[in-house]
């Protein structure tokens, strides 16, 4: 080896040349590949060492692909400054960190123009994938992300969506029957709920959950303790306002949130009553919040952070769109009892 | 203009010749540059329409960046969900799609190896600055940092920082200044103030703050209540019940950040004490979550999402790091007085 060899940049042809392999058998190499045999394998690093072998950036960026290394990936809400949201934004910063991709976050206007504009920048920035954390995403909006041809997920969807592409959310169904559950078991006959909106999947199954509970219990449920909320604190007072107005008021209220949560604590007071001595309330979320109201707030704990972290990998494990299984993945919710419960007043 | 002109993708340089001027000034032209003259510009913007030139993608990204449009923004925290942190993306985000650009949310571990590692990726995706959210950040990693040659700013720098990069950051003197008069106002004599981190510049100026208005009031302050805390809800109340169980407790409590007046508010119902009846409590942030808690808190606003979006802005508008100006740009703060402060009991 001259000391000219040096001064030129040794290229993959270079060591592919001196161990008499192919081009494409160095770059095997190069990417950790299964299919190359142990001895021209370790005869390939070998001169790739002694060469004193630099990858151009080019083949450092190939191989940071073949590893699933690197990257952007687009993560999308209506609201990035929601509890929830910022509870995704770790979850999803530290999966991508993981594998040195990083996350775009990006709020995405609704109409055809701004969709087909964040494509376009999408495209431009070569993003590796799609988080789709969205409450509101229309069937066309879906379908020109899906021209892309970027592995998209949705977390936690919460509208209709297309069953191609695949999802990630937490036990909706499960976590409203045991909120119900645990109040029927300290012995609450009269339990109110403070649905999210209707048109969404998550509201929908926590209110199913919420029945499905009742009726088990051969309580039944009572429309009239059915209230409709937006997600908003100020739903959850108004909500609650209107429920303890009632001649027969509840005794516990399960709100589908654990911001309504914070508004119906804020109704009771209003109503100069004490959480939990005269009511009883049940949150969802677990946000970091929910632990440091007076009296801290039982919820249901959602692995937000989690959903979000498999969401990024599950986007990071797939090169290519057609590889997604086209599946629904729910990660079990909690019932994390705190302060905000107790047996009805006597 | 014949069929064949069509098909063959219309150049720059095509469009030079047919005007008779300099490739150049056609891309004057396409950038919406000052330094054509009008007849040259109108003539140069009729060819281009005629013939139906389409700008390729490297035109396209050059006049984009010649715009101050498009792009990526790295934006680094410590932690990205604490309630400070979501409501900067909110406004970094914002202010980053006026300009169809995106941010990058990134954690930045500490540690030589893991910077080197951040620098090679944000050099790797041709991001075009760095806003910089951290609370804590090396004068080496600065350095580091620096070598790349991207515009960069820091928000509310809260540790020593390097003069060369720009910071942004709400007054906190002041906003401490504030928050401790309207409590002497009130008629607090015995005002306690449990501070951040001391090592952060933010805490020491909300601290000199609070000592300011008392010494403007001639009271001066005693060292017996001033309190060391975290910023983190534990602290709040640790320092509270120790505050609280001294022979001349304080009648009210300057915390300087919410999370931390979550803690104290925690504290004092736990002693059987009620806010702001026995206590008044003054908070500092203004995060969404103040307004949520019984009672509301009282509390300095920052114009969080402000800063964020102030610094993106500042970044876009800067391609070279050299034109930066080297300041030090404050926001005011707000006092939101709700009804966590009272006059002191009888």
């Amino acid at each position: 080896m001259t000391s000219e060899s040096v001064q030129r940049r040794v290229t993959v042809a270079d060591v592919a040349a001196e161990a008499g392999v192919s081009a494409a058998t160095v770059s095997k190499v190069l990417n950790g590949r299964a299919d190359v045999s142990a001895s021209t394998r370790a005869q390939v690093e070998t001169i790739l060492s002694e060469r004193g072998y630099v990858p151009t950036k080019r083949t450092r960026r190939a191989t940071a692909a073949a590893e699933g290394r690197g990257g952007l990936i687009e993560m999308v809400f209506n609201d990035p400054s929601t509890p929830w949201a910022a509870e995704m934004i770790r979850g999803a910063e530290e999966a991508a960190r993981a594998a040195r991709a990083a996350i775009v976050v990006s709020v995405l206007e609704r109409g055809p123009k701004r969709v087909q504009q964040w494509l376009e920048d999408v495209a431009g920035r070569g993003s590796r994938g799609i988080v789709l954390a969205l409450s509101d995403f229309s069937p066309a909006d879906q379908k020109r992300v899906a021209k892309l041809g970027l592995p998209t997920v949705l977390v936690d969807p919460v509208g209709d969506f297309d069953t191609d592409v695949p999802s990630i959310g937490a036990g909706n169904w499960g976590g409203g029957m045991a909120a119900t559950k645990h109040l029927i078991e300290l012995g609450h006959r009269r339990i109110a709920v403070i649905t999210g909106p209707m048109r969404f999947l998550c509201s929908q199954a926590r209110l199913a959950g919420y029945r499905a509970a009742l009726e088990r219990a051969g309580a039944g449920s009572d429309p009239e303790l059915i209230a409709h909320g937006d997600f908003h604190y100020a739903s959850g007072v108004a909500s609650t306002l209107e429920l303890l107005d009632r001649p027969d008021p509840p005794t516990a209220i399960f709100a589908a949130n654990d911001e309504q949560a914070m508004g119906v604590y804020a109704a009771i007071q209003r109503r100069g009553l004490r959480v939990p001595h005269d009511i009883s309330v049940v949150g969802f979320d677990d946000v970091p919040m929910s632990q440091w109201i007076s009296p801290p707030l039982t919820t249901v704990r959602q692995p937000i952070a989690e959903l979000a972290a498999l969401a990024v990998r599950t986007v990071l494990a797939q090169p290519h769109r057609a590889e997604l299984p086209q599946t629904r993945v729910e990660l079990a919710t909690a019932l994390v009892v705190r302060d905000s419960t107790a047996p009805p007043p006597a």
